[in-house]
C-alpha cells in the first residue's frame, strides 16, 4: 500500500507521543498536518477512541526497544477508533464520505495466515500495525514527519488516514450517537477477549472456564463466557472490585490471588470438583500464573495465551505430562476473529442486552486524556474512551 | 474392577519379563498359571501380538523407575493383541466365547476425560494400563504372583485375561485369518499415528504436514495423511530406508536429518514456500527436534507431541512469539480416538486398499521373539508381530 505524504492538505489536533524523558511519558495535544489519503486509505474524522495498554507501552518505550517496532518519535498512536469518513483514496470501494466506521487492526489480506483463517496472525502484522507509516503526519511549521497508521488507524487524531481494511462500516447497525461512541473499543480489546471465548476456544455450555486477569480483555472474555452459557465461569484477579464486576457480568466464582489459602491450582481444583477447567484464558502475561493455568486445566482442556508477556518470557512445558493429559496450548491474537464479521456480531449482542460493554467504558473529553490514563493505570477505569 | 486371582484354573505359555541383569532384558518364554476371569474380564486366546517400544521400556527398566508404574517383576507385557474369546466373566456383555477380538488400551469410562471425548486421556490411564493387576498370573510351582492386565490385556501370553473395555469385536469385519493377524497392532501404534492425523489434528486436503520420526507410529501418520489427501506430506528421519518407505506410502518429500545442508527448519521452510507446515507431528520425543518443529510450523498451525520424551524433558515455549503466531501445541494419546469406532474404520480403509498396514508388519513365530526385538531395535523391521 503506497503512502501519499505530499503537500499537507489540512491541519488537525492529535495526541502526539514524543520521546520519553527519564522514563516519563511525553504525550501532548498538538496541531499537526495531515496529507491526502493514499489509494487504499480514507481520511476519517474520529468521534471517539479507546485507550489500551498497548498504546501506553508503544508511547513510553525508548526508540528501538525490542518488541516495539513503531516508527521513531514523534508518533500518533490509538487503535480503538470510531469515526466518520471524510475523504476516500482513489481505490477505496468499501466506504464513502459520510459513512460511520468502527476501526480495527490492519492486515495484508494476501498471506497464508490471512487466507487460512484469522487475519490477527497475518505474517505482516507487525510491520503493518506497529511500524505503520513513518510519514503519516507532519509538523505544521517544518513539515517534519510524524509516524502514524498505527494499527492502520492512529485514532488519537481528530483527522487521521485509515487503511481500508481497518474500517468496518456500521451505518445500519448503530441506532444512536451514544452507541457509536461506546463501540469505539470493540475493534481491539473487547473483540480480543470475546473472540477468544466464542471463536478461538469455541466455548459451549459444557465448558468450565477460568479467566486470569480481569482488565478490559479479561472482562470481555467473562461476558462472552456468560453469553455462551458456560456452566462455570471463574474470574481471577487481585483487585476485589474487578472480581465483583466480573461476578456482576456473569462469573459464577471469583478467586482473589492476594488472599488464597492454597495455591491457585488448588483453589481452581476445589471449585471444579478436582477436574480443572476445560478452558483457561490468561490475560496477564505473567508466567507463574500461566504455569498454574496449565496446571489447573483439565485433561483435554485448552490454555489460551492472551496477555502480553515480557518479550523474552519463556514457559516451560513438561513434555510427557503435557502429552498424556491431552492439554492444548494456543495463542490468541485479536481473538482469532475477522473484524468485519465479529464487530457487527458484538453490536447485535449489545443491543439485545447480552453483552453490556457499557459496564466497562468510561468517557473522557480528549483534553482530559492524562486523567483517563491515570484512571486506567490505577485500575479505577477499565476502558477509558476519549471523545473528540 | 475387582480382580479374581483365586485358584489357578489352567496353565499357559507366556513371555515373562524378569528383572534386568546388568541392564540386559531378561524375557523368557515360560509356562505360567492363569486364573478365572473377573466380572468384567474375558479369557482370550491370543493369535497374534505386536511388539511396541513401550513393551521394551516397561520390560527393561529396573523396578521403581519413574514413569514406569508397572507391577514388580515378573510381569507379562504386550498390548497389541488379536485373539479369540474363550471364557467370559459374569458381567461381560460385549463378547461371548468364540468371538474374534482386537485388543486396545483400557479406560475407566467414568471420568471427565472418558466422557468428555477421548478415553486415551482417562484420568486413571496410568494405574489401569501400566499398573494393571499385580496378580493376573502366577508361577506354576509356588503360585507366586505375576503381574499382568498390561493395557488391559497382557497379550504376550497365549491365554490372558482381558478387560471388557479393551476388546473390540471384529467377527463381521475380518474376511480371513491373515487379516486377523495383521490387525493385531491396530489398537495401539497404528491407531495412535493415524488417529492423530484424522481425529486429533483433523487433517484435510489443504494441510501441509510434517512427521518427525518414521517408525510404526510415524509411518501410520504418513498413511493417514495420504488418506486425507494432504497436499504436502514431509517424512523426516535419519534412516534412508524409512524415508523411502514413507515416500512409497504417500510422503511427497523426505528430509534426512543426517544429511541436511541447513537446519531442519530451513529445510522444511524451503519445501513449503517459506510458510511452514500446518500440522507437525513429533513421533520421536527428542526435544531439539520438537523445538524445531514448533519453529517450522506455520502461523495457526498445530504441533502435536506424540513421541515419548524422557520423563523430565521440558520444552521451552517463547510466550510472545508463540502467541502472536497463533500456533497450537497439543499432546496425542492413542490418537485421541475411541478404539471401538476407530479400529473398524482402519479395517475398512485397509480393505479398500487405502491403508496398507501390511507394508509395516513382519510376522515372527513366538519362539523367535528375541529375533523380532533385535530386528525392531536395529530398524530392519518396523512392526514385528508374534504368532502364537
Amino acid at each position: 500500500m503506497p503512502h501519499n505524504t505530499t503537500t499537507p492538505q489540512s491541519s488537525t489536533e492529535a495526541i502526539v507521543s514524543h520521546p520519553p524523558v527519564d522514563g516519563e511519558r511525553q504525550w501532548r495535544l498538538e496541531q499537526i498536518a495531515i496529507g491526502r489519503p493514499a489509494e487504499y486509505e480514507a481520511v476519517v474524522e474520529i468521534v471517539a477512541s479507546g485507550i489500551c495498554h498497548t498504546d501506553l507501552g508503544c508511547g513510553t518505550a525508548p526508540d528501538g526497544t525490542p518488541g516495539f517496532p513503531v516508527p521513531p518519535y514523534p508518533r500518533v498512536l490509538g487503535h480503538e477508533g470510531a469515526g466518520i469518513v471524510r475523504e476516500v483514496g482513489s481505490r477505496v470501494s468499501k466506504v464513502q464520505p459520510g459513512d460511520k466506521v468502527l476501526l480495527s487492526f490492519a492486515f495484508c489480506t494476501q498471506c497464508h495466515n490471512c487466507q487460512f483463517g484469522a487475519p490477527g496472525y497475518c505474517s505482516q502484522f507487525s510491520p503493518i500495525n506497529f511500524t505503520g507509516n513513518k510519514e503519516a503526519f507532519a509538523t505544521i511549521k517544518e513539515s517534519k514527519p510524524i509516524g502514524g497508521s498505527f494499527f492502520g488507524q492512529s485514532s488519537f487524531s481528530r483527522l487521521t488516514k485509515v487503511q481500508e481494511v481497518s474500517m468496518v462500516k456500521v451505518n445500519n447497525l448503530i441506532t444512536n450517537d451514544e452507541e457509536f461512541k461506546l463501540f469505539a473499543p470493540l475493534g481491539c480489546g473487547i473483540q480480543t477477549g470475546a473472540g477468544t471465548v466464542t471463536q478461538l476456544a469455541k466455548a459451549t455450555a459444557d465448558d468450565t472456564i477460568a479467566v486470569i486477569g480481569l482488565g478490559g480483555v479479561g472482562l470481555s472474555a467473562i461476558m462472552a463466557a456468560k453469553l455462551q452459557g458456560c456452566r462455570t465461569i471463574i474470574g481471577i484477579d487481585r483487585v476485589p472490585e474487578r472480581i465483583e464486576l466480573a461476578k456482576s457480568l456473569g462469573a459464577t466464582h471469583g478467586i482473589n490471588t492476594a488472599k488464597m489459602a492454597g495455591s491457585l491450582t488448588e483453589e481452581v481444583r476445589k471449585l471444579t470438583k478436582e477436574v480443572g477447567t476445560t478452558i483457561t484464558i490468561d490475560a496477564t502475561g505473567v508466567v507463574p500464573l500461566i504455569q498454574q493455568g496449565v496446571e489447573f486445566t483439565a485433561n483435554q482442556g485448552q490454555v489460551v495465551l492472551l496477555g502480553v508477556a515480557p518479550m523474552d518470557a519463556g514457559l516451560q512445558v513438561q513434555v510427557v505430562p503435557f502429552m498424556v493429559t491431552g492439554k492444548k496450548l494456543l495463542g490468541s491474537m485479536e481473538g482469532g476473529v475477522y473484524p468485519e464479521e465479529y464487530i457487527p456480531q458484538m453490536i447485535r449482542w449489545y443491543q439485545s442486552g447480552r453483552f453490556p460493554v457499557d459496564r466497562l467504558v468510561k468517557f473522557y473529553k480528549v483534553g482530559d486524556y492524562q486523567q483517563a490514563i491515570r484512571d486506567m493505570e490505577d485500575g479505577s477505569t477499565i476502558k477509558p474512551v476519549l471523545l473528540w
